[in-house]
């Protein structure tokens, strides 16, 4: 099952999608019942998906991202994946869905593109067992950790670097039955491919990183972990259309401009 | 005027605490219709403040800390302070209240108080000028920024330090009138003083707080920025009692407890 959320007049809903995303026109979105935390029942008609508006599909409390989670791109920073992996937030004030815009503040530096499989949390939780971590997720979507390269250097901590509005494009729906363990995963610029690479390359997996993070903060429904990049991560500039895809999940593509 | 949240039975509410804190038996606390982050008005009859359990005055999406920002503590720390301080993400979920527990987790390092100055944003605002921050300010209350000293070394990032469950206390109430440029900040541990030191002393101010924060995040009503901590920061064990105390605002206490 996909789960979007969508805004259609002034209305914001939870939604099933319908139809195969490989053809654009077969989709629609059916709006939901209150959330979709618990059962719920749908409520309404199908909306053909040109008609509405997609949104970032959950509002986190918090984003947890990890930093050197891909052996590959921890050497493209200059050195070795440590065997945990640094574990940061990213504030709900970065969180932006499909189609809105990345929009770089006054006096950025080299911001980079992040391509990352996000986690999307379902229950309240803490302590989870890695073996039952899979209880703790409502699905996946796709992530792009937007990072300001130049700020993460001179501040050491990461929390401006990557936690300015718009840094966390999230979307474009959650996918509750794709499994993760082996799925590719691509930025591309422009059209370009920066980053292609598949999860199974992740050092600390998805039900270890809920492990990992649950023991250090309880989670709450709509949280989301990032699990961080592959290899070829690169500059964004305004004007550039940076596009996140993940095999069995979808596409979620940001333009990036320059604050107003 | 001071404001305080609290639960009273079944019902949370934010209300206004009127007569002496150096007389306990004289507090009052008077529910607000709705919530103090627009103009409000009572809404009900003062009840005696030992009949409500009084909660962290406000529930923040973030709490933004700063790190080094009184120059003894950078150098107990080892170092100087930085010209612009570090900033860090503490998450909701780290925040708790007066009298409400410190729970350190299985496998906790030496845990520390960190009496700080706290910093409650009363309206939705970005890139703030410094002579504008106290139109965004509602009030100062008190904050514990607890941290685990072993963590925040072997991790590099501070995210799981300084952020787990119960590392935030803030409280007891929001004051609204208090000027924050010379005020008295202690913290005791059972009662022994630990630290003693002045907001006189913070290298980046509050208004320039303001000002460098809502440059990186937008904030929210009732997100806090914690100002940083004075010298003298140290150990607490389980079966401690901590208490932040600030000049003018009031005292925060909690025990430490080992999570069950």
């Amino acid at each position: 099952m996909r789960i979007a959320r969508f805004s259609r007049g002034d209305a914001v809903s939870f939604g099933v999608i319908d139809g195969d995303p490989a053809q654009p026109d077969s989709l629609s979105v059916t709006a939901i019942a209150g959330h979709p935390f618990a059962p719920f029942q749908l409520a309404g008609e199908p909306t053909h998906l040109s008609e509405v508006r997609l949104l970032a599909p959950v509002l986190p409390s918090k984003v947890v991202g990890v930093g050197k989670n891909y052996a590959e791109h921890a050497r493209e920073m200059g050195g070795e994946a440590p065997p945990v992996p640094p574990i940061f937030l990213k504030p709900s004030t970065s969180v932006i869905g499909p189609q809105e815009s990345i929009s770089l503040p006054h006096g950025h530096g080299e911001v980079h593109h992040e391509a990352e499989l996000a986690i999307v949390i379902g229950r309240l939780c803490r302590d989870v067992p890695v073996a039952r971590a899979h209880e703790v997720i409502l699905g996946f979507t796709c992530g792009n950790d937007v990072t300001d390269r130049d700020l993460q250097k001179s501040d050491g901590q990461w929390a401006r670097a990557k936690g300015a509005d718009t840094y966390c494009p999230l979307g474009p729906w959650i996918d509750t039955t794709v499994d993760p363990a082996d799925l590719r995963i691509s930025a591309t610029v422009n059209g370009e491919v920066r980053q292609d690479g598949t999860t199974a390359d992740l050092l600390t997996g998805v039900s270890e990183l809920v492990a990992l993070v649950s023991a250090a903060f309880t989670l709450l429904p709509g949280d989301v972990i990032l699990t961080g990049t592959p290899a070829g991560v690169g500059r964004i500039d305004e004007g550039d259309e940076v596009a996140v895809s993940i095999e069995g999940i979808g596409t979620l593509s940001n333009r990036v401009v320059a604050r107003a």
